[in-house]
């Protein structure tokens, strides 16, 4: 089980191949918020997203020969291309199995860092059955997206950064707004902050119709989504809280916080304006939270998680900046 | 006249104050360039600028009388966002004369900062003349948006970034391209350099039609443009090099690049889509050379000065992402 024991582990070797991500903050945002927000802008990080964190975690920690077999992963577009250029830099092969409807520059992407592109269809076909099969034929270790304690791990170094950030921007108490799919990331960061600044109180962002982890954080189980797909934040559209990551969850976090598309495509839109990065929908959700929910603090730390998203729908978060 | 010891002072008047902004790359964006790029992201700098540096240095070393009395800028918006916030943060009052066809975002983010807008008209009348008149007549001290030494040793403070990062990246000779307009961000980063990274050379870019610098640089003599309007690139269309700044510039840069409209978008949306930072046209000069000029060495470090575009010209820039 991941604890912080192990996140310091996947700190040192991660240590001088991941991006220390910028914490961000704008007073025109803040003016807008009505409350200061500093957002840890993980869509600067290797490949766009923090996934790159779990993946070279994930893949430092493989024997030679298993290294050498290569590794498998399914994804919507930032775990696939996480393990596809972490697998590139160790020279390890890597396929992965994304769905027909991820967006196209991140199946492009995940090409060109040199991975096989497995498609399927996220609504007719299970991912995990299909990714476990590929594995087994083929000799290849599965790197889960989110249910793997080294992947938590290399998540949970977002919380350590963000834990020394905070520290040094003089932050005391506040909200840490995550962007959650399947918990991977907001499990990390949770149990980082638990170790290392215990004033600051995890709360995951999901958008509305796949509030899976808001809800089941309310009743105490594990609630399922009743749509597979339709969300314009695909990268954190999944099935249910994950079986590792859940009672992580349940244990260290406040409540679950709901926004629209159209609040995620406003946040967008202002973080265009006044931060002047690009954030996907999926990595956009905790920001609309911490804009636009009234039941937050004063100040809320909130992640930018990815920032790979297609030119169609960047075009529609410029109509609202 | 500014030398390394000033700039250092700036960097100590700075230091806690002005964000110590990132060195992007992308191994895609390497790919296409066929050369390796970094990015120093000014863009992610206070007011979404390096000119928020020179502001501060300037500010900083200003009498309390005369602060008390207040500044006044003359600014195409960057200037004028980074001398509003600073004299915000300081207590100044503060006056910025902007052009009429400035981005509307760089007019209504000055005024959300505090300041007094006065608007001229960027051909018909002479900025500098307005500004001093004001100056005198309110006991405002001017701010000089380049040819200031105070100001040039605030925006040396990146060439020291720059120094310090291309050391830790193992970068040894490379070219640094940087976006030119008045010489000021140049000029500044030139002298850093030569006192701690003489095996970095400088290298000024500008637009097509614009390029009073290159040509200085080609005759040994300042060179003015034709035009006084009519480029994307609104952050660096000057008349002709600073009297400060030409001499610095010549004594230590290289041939100076010319990139087009065309490619200046180009590089825009390449940074949208590898980097998820957002580039105005003027800060996009450099990258624009990095990418597309073939008399450059292997390795080149740009300068993504500043990010603050309307979303129509951001528009445009997806089209090519």
């Amino acid at each position: 089980m991941t604890d912080i024991a192990m996140i310091e582990a996947a700190a040192q070797r991660l240590n001088g191949h991941a991006r220390l991500t910028p914490l961000l903050n704008a007073p025109l945002l803040d003016r807008i918020a009505g409350r200061r927000i500093f957002v840890k802008a993980e869509c600067l990080q290797w490949t766009g997203s923090f996934k790159f964190r779990g993946a070279w975690s994930a893949l430092t920690a493989l024997t030679p020969e298993a290294r050498r077999r290569g590794v498998l992963a399914y994804s919507s577009g930032n775990h696939a291309q996480g393990v596809a250029y972490a697998a590139a830099l160790l020279g390890a092969p890597a396929v992965i199995v994304m769905p027909t409807d991820a967006p196209a520059v991140k199946i492009a992407n995940t090409r060109a860092y040199g991975a096989e592109v497995v498609l399927y269809d996220r609504v007719a076909e299970n991912r995990e059955a299909l990714g476990q099969r590929l594995a087994m034929e083929r000799g290849l270790t599965l790197i889960r997206p989110y249910d793997e304690p080294l992947v938590i791990a290399g998540q949970g170094t977002v919380g350590l950064e963000i834990a020394d950030q905070a520290a040094a921007a003089g932050i005391g108490a506040a909200d840490v707004v995550t962007c959650c799919g399947g918990g991977g990331l907001t499990s990390g960061i949770a149990l980082a902050l638990e170790a290392r600044a215990p004033a600051l109180r995890v709360r995951p962002a999901e958008p509305e119709g796949f509030d899976d982890t808001a809800r089941s954080l309310a009743s105490g189980t594990v609630e399922r989504n009743a749509a597979a797909a339709g969300s314009i934040c695909d990268a954190i559209v999944t099935p249910q809280p994950g079986q590792i990551t859940f009672p992580i969850l349940r244990r260290l976090c406040g409540p679950g916080l709901v926004v629209s598309d159209a609040e995620v495509l406003r946040a967008m839109g202002l973080a265009f304006s006044h931060l002047r990065i690009v954030i996907e929908p999926g990595g956009a959700v905790a920001l609309a939270a911490a804009l636009f929910r009234s039941d937050l603090p004063q100040t809320v730390i909130c992640t930018a998680s990815g920032g790979n998203v297609d030119p169609d729908i960047f075009r529609k978060a410029l109509d609202l900046a």
